[in-house]
């Protein structure tokens, strides 16, 4: 079958969209036109709004269009306690163990082999951060990957003996997974259950 | 956590999508945001673009922005073969079967409960059509559900004793499903095996 070029270019923009293939493209193309056009008007505008206008907070690096994310901007979380993740998505997961600290967002973990060091990934602002504040202790809850435990393990030996507690999530994350994906019983099981990093 | 509105807006317009709940709404937001920015430009455009252009087939009803769609314009179809189907998406499961006849797309099926007669899916407009054209057989592909199956036997009363072919297909497709779910190759198989429908 062959769709008319407007259905056909949809269905192809729709599956930039994660886990979307071929076949649920054009579902989703095809109801939205037969059932729910406002609702893809609306789509649109909201994708134009977020794509133009979203930036990335001064103080976290997560993606916000304001100054301040809700997060930093809150005056009521505890100031004493960082939590370094590698993306805005972690910090959503890391929110539902009921975390309240403060944050900071990197750019993903350290790659070597893609060119990826400490400066593409953010950490001089993160350290820069650490050195204007008063943190007790910092949490680094990167991926349980190899790149994720090699980016904590810079960030620890870069903040080695200035008198931050340095831990890192431990119990309950499946080797090899992504935060992202964990459910949060699990992850605030790995945080209750974080270790101080050895130097 | 609390994402800024512009992320919340966009999280809450990719809800409308089948199957996409909050969660993947928020991966979908924040992965075009972090790593795709002009791909979801271009499905802003695309979606615009879709839903104010497309309209219906002068001709067999689907969706289409221009005045006939890829399927009727095409001269090398078999004009003496009808395919009537309850939505737009039927199309596209049919044409996977390797049928090449004409269509006609209903919108959806009678439904006298919810106030859905034969004026509110489409069939006077078939009825016009099929009496202005010389098919020898339609082939009656509306869903194998109680209400697929009264819509077709509709159709066929209003069209019996006119000397056309009235098929229904029929074996491989699960009773109680949804034509547009079915795979190609059971849909052929459907096919293969329609039978006349006795008056
Ligand atoms: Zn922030
Ligand atoms: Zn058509």
């Amino acid at each position: 079958m062959s769709f008319s070029p407007l259905i056909r270019q949809l269905v192809d923009a729709l599956r930039i969209l994660p886990g979307v293939g071929q076949k649920t493209a054009q579902r989703m193309a095809l109801q939205m036109l037969e059932r729910d056009r406002s609702g893809g008007m609306r789509l649109a505008q909201a994708l134009t709004a977020a794509m133009e206008g979203v930036g990335h907070c001064s103080r976290c690096r997560t993606l916000s269009e304001d100054e301040l994310c809700p997060q930093c901007a809150d005056p009521r979380r505890d100031d004493s306690l960082l939590c370094v993740v590698e993306g805005p998505l972690d910090v959503f997961a890391v929110e539902q163990t009921g975390y309240r600290g403060r944050y900071f967002v990197l750019k993903g973990h350290l790659s070597p082999l893609d060119g990826l060091g400490p400066e593409a990934i953010g950490i001089p602002e993160l350290l820069a951060r650490v050195s204007v504040s008063h943190f007790a202790e910092l949490i680094l809850a990167t991926n349980p990957t190899v790149e994720g435990e090699a980016t904590a393990h810079y960030i620890a030996q870069m903040l080695a003996g200035k008198g931050i507690i340095l831990s890192r999530i431990a119990h309950g994350v499946p080797l090899g997974g992504e935060l992202e994906l964990v459910d949060g019983g699990t992850l605030a099981h790995a945080f209750a259950g974080r270790r101080p990093i050895a130097d």
